[in-house]
Formats: structure tokens, sequence, C-alpha cells
């Protein structure tokens, strides 16, 4: 059995944030999503369907919700963003990247 | 909506390993698990019903399996262990603590 480590990354990062699926499954997914100054464009919301417990593990963002209200987040800064509360991403570091992970279930 | 950390951790640690539900559902548990120097006492092993994926956020630790093969794990690394995969825990690192990061689901 070997590990694989979630703060490699890749040396070059692409235009768009980057997905990758460490684990998949029929009612879970485990991913992990680097952000490098990327955010949900402004009056578009991530409605999603499920549950969505998530932590920053490098980098500082800020989530933004529909009542206005705001969330900054730090290495190690975690939250659960219910299935169907309307978020967006206000912010995210590029220097460093932004590590996210984030398990999605139902 | 408000974060907690993962790393802020008492700073006296108790005798035993620490577990912290995170997020706890019918088909899924999130923990946060601090060890600071204890290990699965030689010949016994962890022979889990659901699969584990695991990340180790803070410390060095060891894995071992009952082939006799080992993994070793620093801040970052992550495997899954697959459901009745015996496993135990062969090292933990005190200083830092060990903050595993463990997601059990089935």
């Amino acid at each position: 059995m070997s590990a694989s480590n979630i703060f490699q990354i890749p040396p070059e990062l692409p235009a768009d944030e980057l997905f990758e699926a460490l684990c998949d499954r029929e009612n879970l997914l485990i991913e992990r999503i680097i952000s490098s100054g990327q955010t949900t464009p402004p009056g578009e919301w991530y409605d999603q369907n499920r549950d969505e417990w998530v932590i920053l593990l490098q980098g500082e963002a800020q989530l933004a919700y529909e009542d206005g209200s705001t969330c900054n987040l730090g290495a190690g800064d975690y939250l659960l963003i219910p299935a169907h509360q309307k978020h967006r991403v206000a912010y995210t570091s590029s220097e460093p990247p932004c590590i996210w992970l984030a398990i999605h279930f139902s």
C-alpha cells in the first residue's frame, strides 16, 4: 500500500480550477480542488444537490452566501455546506494556490 | 456560516487517542483523530466493516498490514483502506502530534 500526497500539485496550473476525484462512489465523492485566483462569477451561485463538507488545506479563500454573509477561510478551516445552500467562491489566493478537499455525499 | 479549524487541538492531550466526529451520517463518518505516540498493540488489527479514506494532515506515522508491508505517512499523505483490510498503526509522532482526517463510508 502506498500513499499519495495532497500537497503535490502540478508545477504549472491551468487557467481553470483543477478538479480531481480521489475517491468516487455512488453516494460519495472525495475530490481535490486547486484554485489559484479563480472565483465564481458575480451573480452565479453553486446550488448543489448533495451536502458538501469542505476543508481548505492550503491558501486563503472567501465563501459568500445569498444572504450577504461571507466566510473567510485559511489553512485547516472546514465547514459543511448543506445541499441547496447557495454559495459562491468570492476569493481564492494564488500565492500559494488553494488546495481544497471536498467531500460530497447524500 | 463560520468555519472550524482542524489544526486547533487541545493544549494538553489525553493519554488515549482523541476521536472527534466532524460529520456523522448514516452512511458516512468524517472524523478527526489526534494521536501522540499511541500505536495499535502488536498482534492486534483493525478489521473494519467500512472503507476508510484517510489523510494525515500533521505529524508522521506508519501503518502496517497483515502481509508484513508498511506504509510511512507524512503531512498530506492519503490512502484508501478497503473494508476488512487488516491494518495496525505501528507508529505515530508526538512532536508534533498526528492529526488525521478519516472518512468512513459504505
